[in-house]
């Protein structure tokens, strides 16, 4: 089956937003075996939105259609879709009862137009929206699938992977299984990683080695074919291992994890509780930490410890290691560390400290990083870093650079 | 005159990386005059792209195609475009010793692939790259203008910028002057808003209003055109007038500014600092206050509060307000807000605790959230939300609702 997919709205063409729905559609359709051919983006203007339909229509067999179903005027894709293929709209029962709920429970006025969002294409299959009002739907019509989502992310993703990849799948025919497997690596870089391995990159065709550099981070992605799954997943076994033979040691996990969904699953496992100091990453290792479902309950807690004076009265960083080492030192990390795990009653600790930038601080270069990591009671181990990046690049990898230490150190304890 | 973006890569339609370049091209397009109706992406794929190249000449003028100029086998937007459009490739003088002198200074060694960068389109004018090695180009060829620029952001944003803009509009005949300007409101949703200012939207072309919702915002987007630059601006600020003069209440800033920037803003302005005591957010508040270059020195610091013991022992929450009020409570958000300000001695308390999901909590359910804020030694205002998105909505809207609140009572307070 190959598939086109169709964003709807004039601030994707206004250079507003960027289409992120086209990268997460393409890489979730890719993992059930549907081809992605083409993107499209078309205005909220019926007439080309039409028009963008016929194209699509005559090279694919599949239309993903996102955005547009929202409540307000310039929301016409449904309209356009239904006039287009000669198929009436009707109110969904189930749809209107959620949408009315959603008012209730928010305690906000339903306005009229809060209703057109209950119609659906007559005929559709209809796929709940349960961040949202707008539902989604999958319509077949002659020989095409027609879905259609909405457009905000935070609706459509969770849309799609409840309801809209089950639709799908189960209208699939086809005997070709195509497999897909992410190897994520961290503390190597693109072009070492691909030194390392560059025979293998070239002679491989099935599966397919894609490596991808973002934010610190390398990524190789296998993509292998075969009519039988378990034979396809074979040979992605196969290649893993002559990969993690040669570069594993950087080797943290798969597919959509992350270093903090990593560490946050060592952390349960272990059953050890986290206590965190952050100063220059201002608590953005403890938003990410808590933003994984379930991980909360390893966080005691912990200090965002911008000033001097906080790091000395909330945290109890000496007065002599200040004046003499200065914030931006490894006393000053090992003290943070310690100390938070104190205060919070925790079995670790982990502190940041460093200069994110834009300006220096302490005589100290932009990019000057400290991370210690203490279990309670214990004298902290500190790790220096000196980065690169600006402000925002420095926070990610001082936060990414703290799970890759942290784990390593889960991981070595483990074994000892 | 009409734009199309055509990104060429099969990284793109594999959902690998996201098309940050239609976004930027499409932005820097409007600022220029030009109309942009169509993004489409295709892979590298030399039939593919001829039949995107053929689309995309029957309904616009100008063809910018980014991508596949790289030195790679599966680099074959030039010759694909040669091939299509009748001319040769020849190789330029200028970009041949570019490339030269870049493997020159980086000791590497070139390879005959390398060379294959400095082939140009016959009769194309040449975009000189500053970044990278694949030149870009502009040709005139019947009644359409094509453009190439490379794939790579880091090279293709500085190009356009330096070369490509101008390369434009030296070309384009019209005068006319284009000027845009984006209202942001919080606290409003976007249906609610429409209603207000529908015959506003119905009525006016120049400007052209076009709402926007995005994690609990709305913009309005004002687009003016006219011969004159100065009135042009004054299209836009008759219009903004009419608009605020109806919604003006929930009208918090222009153009890229967000809540938290506004926020930033206003205490720097006042003088005042703060301290945060964070439970469902975990951090997110901080997180995105120290993220704005500056804004630190307003932020004494925090806490992190996740677990109740921690509430208990270092923000000081009453032993009775957790057992008889529960932790998602107005009482405990108040303590919080206040014990925070007198632990980090800041002028100001925020605090936020709450369900942010999946699961309920106390008996509370999913989205019930209390904010509180508090003058240093003043008993703290607390505002209760009912918020319906999933957990990470959720925390980014109460994150939201914090600046509102708190700017709120800035404002207030100034005028008081």
């Amino acid at each position: 089956m190959n598939a086109e997919i169709i964003a709807v709205g004039s601030e994707l063409l206004l250079g507003q937003i960027t289409n992120t729905n086209a990268r997460f559609l393409s890489g979730q359709l890719a993992l059930i075996g549907i081809n992605v051919y083409f993107h499209t983006v078309v205005g909220d203007n019926a007439g080309r939105l039409k028009q963008a339909l016929e194209i699509a229509e005559r090279r694919s067999d599949l239309v993903v259609i996102t955005g547009g179903l929202g409540p307000t005027k310039d929301d016409l894709t449904k309209e356009t879709i239904a006039a287009h293929l000669g198929v009436g709209l009707e109110t969904d029962k189930v749809a209107m009862e959620s949408i009315e709920l959603f008012f209730k429970r928010t305690n906000r006025v339903m306005s009229e137009n809060n209703r057109k969002q209950a119609l659906i294409l007559e005929g559709s299959q209809v796929l709940p929206n349960d961040h949202g009002m707008a539902p989604g739907m999958v319509l077949k019509k002659g020989e095409k699938l027609y879905m259609l989502l909405p457009g905000p992310p935070s609706e459509m993703e969770p849309m799609f992977l409840s309801y809209g990849a089950q639709a799908l799948t189960s209208r699939q025919s086809s005997q070709e299984q195509i497999v897909s497997r992410v190897l994520r690596f961290f503390g190597i870089g693109e072009a070492m990683l691909e030194n390392e391995i560059e025979d293998l990159i070239d002679s491989q065709s099935n599966p397919t080695i894609a490596p991808l550099a973002s934010e610190g981070e390398v990524t190789l992605r296998l993509t292998a074919k075969h009519s039988i799954l378990e034979s396809a997943i074979e040979l992605l076994d196969e290649t893993e291992k002559e990969i993690l033979g040669r570069v594993g040691d950087y080797f943290y996990g798969y597919d959509d994890t992350s270093l903090m969904n990593e560490l946050a699953k060592k952390l349960k496992e272990t059953g050890l509780t986290l206590a965190c100091a952050e100063s220059l990453t201002g608590g953005m290792f403890q938003q990410e930490f808590t933003s994984i479902p379930g991980a909360g309950s390893s966080l005691k807690g912990g200090v965002v410890c911008y000033t001097n004076e906080v790091k000395a009265s909330v945290l109890h960083v000496k007065k002599e290691t200040i004046e003499n080492e200065g914030v931006v030192s490894a006393k000053c990390a090992a003290e943070l560390a310690e100390n938070a795990a104190q205060l919070m009653k925790a079995d670790i600790g982990i502190s940041f400290t460093g200069v994110a930038g834009p300006d220096e601080l302490e005589g100290k270069p932009v990019g000057t990083v400290y991370i210690g990591i203490s279990q309670i009671g214990k004298p902290a181990h500190v790790e220096k870093l000196n980065l690169g990046g600006g402000r925002k690049a420095n926070r990610i990898r001082t936060v990414k650079y703290g799970c890759h230490f942290l784990l390593k150190q889960l991981n070595e304890g483990k074994e000892a």
